[in-house]
């Protein structure tokens, strides 16, 4: 159950209320794709640095170990050791980007394992099978997220078509929470807007899900190669068309200054693999912008990525030992990277919620935003 | 100054007291090769694991990133952030594996850089200037490491230069501990015993080198191919010839049953690389022998990796999760096993320590033997 707490502007703040506690918004959810953030970082690092919702791939896990593994052991929260909210995503968008040969038809899609090429049938209802294995707190349903470049007969006909997969998705996760033997019989669905850059698509589309009573609403299909500006476009044009006792998700974003401007949207919920990605790469986040660890300038650097913080990375080991782990290829420099850049995203939301609570949202994020563009 | 507090047959108990802390031996060292341990493993973790202390290698760290800027961050300790003792080895050992060509002459050892190819010259005192820069707690002598099963004439004369350079050693490290820069006016210097399996070489070398006054005593070039037999019969020839006041370190050693056997013939340090290594593989060490957690049994596994564990792997995470882990190639799954290991051999130094404070070490060693040798 959300309870829609204050809003500041467009901002909400919020709270999603589920069987695994109560989730504080505006979130952003830290990725583990195989049910592990990548870097080394364990469950044990991320209640330390305040991660509230994993995130973890659907697909990935259904390739390996298999979703009925993950069943067997007692679905992901008892397999990874995790006791706070999970969210998994259908699958649909890796079956889109990651998988081989691929067929779409009325019924789901046909392709291969990247794994081992073998050949995987995946509709609305395996995925909310899928989801049922893994017993996250919140499902999302199965879509297909076509090009955001794609032709406008396209896109129309793939947004329908991923309405009608909806409308079975709701039907299936209905039957499976009822079920005995399922693990969390209070499971959650989030439908998902798409329609490309397209506003009459967009709005038509969030129209019509917005009817369905669903437990929460994602905006999808974004990030994949449009311009921010189109993006932040789509959402000043379908956000208000969305419940508003409902939260909502922006798919796979982003920077943080993309987060500050879909706040500022009345968007609740985020996902992205940049803090860990970039992480491995010794790229780190920091209130004066983003250091590249490699740089020689920071051999002697005795300081903390950044002065201050109070992430694993920072209380203890300087620059100059960071770069050196990443050099030498260590692993540990890429989990301190990891981990400081989580945390950098972590408490820029506790800080947002900070400022909606306080009504000073607006003011709040053009300092963050002038902060971070000036550099060190 | 070491304190021998018990002995039973002839296994020591003692306590070597240093600048950075005491350390309680017998004790096993952990291996950070380029100051930190493999597996993302960081000093907070080891503090966790009990790690007494870290082992880094002067070779690594001359080359990348380089002695002296390890001494401008003011030595190891500041620099990796960890308090307590570490030791450093001469970088001979890797001079003679690990570096291309090279030459070796009475002042030292010419070779090329593994890293860059570039020509590096290293002697005894370049050794203890490294060393000087790393400011570790104890340093060893530089020496050269013969292949075990060489010349009898050709180990004769290498442990004569051996022995010239460990004098030039220990003159050079008086002067550089009495250097005002220095950061650790206090490092020790260990010699180290050599001469192959020929045990009238070994016995006379460690006669002569027990009259030196040295902080410690290793011995060296073992576990490099010979038979545990020879080894363990090196052991009884030359630990009675070594001083009683002196802690004794045996080189690069080895399984559990190894350490145990040696603690029997009265050696008091050990390091090696086994639990990192093998961690990072998935081989995990049990009191009831070592796990393959490739291995396809564990798939549906539930229990930790060894019940009553109390490491951070076993604390939280099932045999099941940690395969998973390894089978995606996801870090987590090598630093949870590497974590396990490092626990499990410090945490059988301290049942050694107990042991022979408690006057039963013997009974304790074949039961511990019997053990693992009887598996799961």
């Amino acid at each position: 159950m959300y309870k829609l707490l204050k809003t500041d502007g467009n901002a909400r703040r919020g709270q999603l209320h589920t069987v695994h506690g109560v989730i504080e918004t505006p979130v952003f959810m830290n990725v583990g794709t195989v049910a592990a953030i990548k870097g080394a970082v364990s469950t044990e690092d991320l209640e330390t640095i305040g991660t509230q919702v994993q995130l973890s791939n659907t697909y990935h896990l259904h390739v390996r170990p298999g979703d009925k593994i993950v069943k067997k052991m007692g679905g992901l929260h008892k397999f990874m050791s995790w006791e706070r909210p999970i969210l998994t995503d259908s699958g649909g968008f890796q079956v889109f980007s990651l998988a081989g040969l691929r067929k779409i038809k009325e019924e789901g899609v046909y392709f291969q394992s990247h794994i081992d090429g073998h050949r995987i049938f995946m509709g609305p209802e395996e995925s909310m099978q899928i989801q049922s294995n893994l017993a996250s707190t919140i499902a999302m349903a199965f879509d297909e997220c076509p090009p955001s470049k794609a032709e406008r007969e396209y896109i129309q006909k793939s947004v329908e078509r991923t309405t009608r997969w909806l409308a079975r998705c709701q039907a299936e996760m209905k039957r499976l929470n009822s079920l005995e033997d399922t693990i969390n019989p209070h499971q959650l669905l989030f439908g998902i807007n798409q329609g490309g850059v397209l506003p009459d698509i967009r709005m038509d589309h969030a129209k019509r899900i917005s009817d369905m009573n669903l437990d929460g609403y994602a905006v999808g299909g974004l990030a994949v190669g449009e311009s921010h500006e189109e993006m932040y476009g789509v959402l000043d044009v379908t956000t208000p068309l969305l419940p508003v006792d409902k939260p909502r998700y922006l798919m796979g974003v982003g920077t943080p200054a993309n987060i500050l401007e879909a706040v500022d949207r009345g968007i609740d919920f985020f996902d992205c693999v940049y803090p860990s990605r970039n992480g491995r790469h010794g790229h780190v986040y920091t209130n004066h912008g983003k250091l590249n660890l490699f740089n020689a300038k920071y051999e002697l650097d005795d300081r903390p990525i950044e002065e201050g913080c109070g992430c694993p990375a920072c209380r203890r080991y300087s620059r100059s030992y960071i770069r050196h782990l990443l050099k030498a290829k260590e692993m540990l420099g890429m989990r301190l990277c990891v981990l400081h850049n989580l945390y950098f995203y972590n408490t820029m939301m506790t800080e947002i919620r900070q400022a909606i609570d306080e009504g000073r949202y607006k003011s709040y994020k053009k300092e963050k935003l002038d902060r971070m563009a000036a550099g060190e």
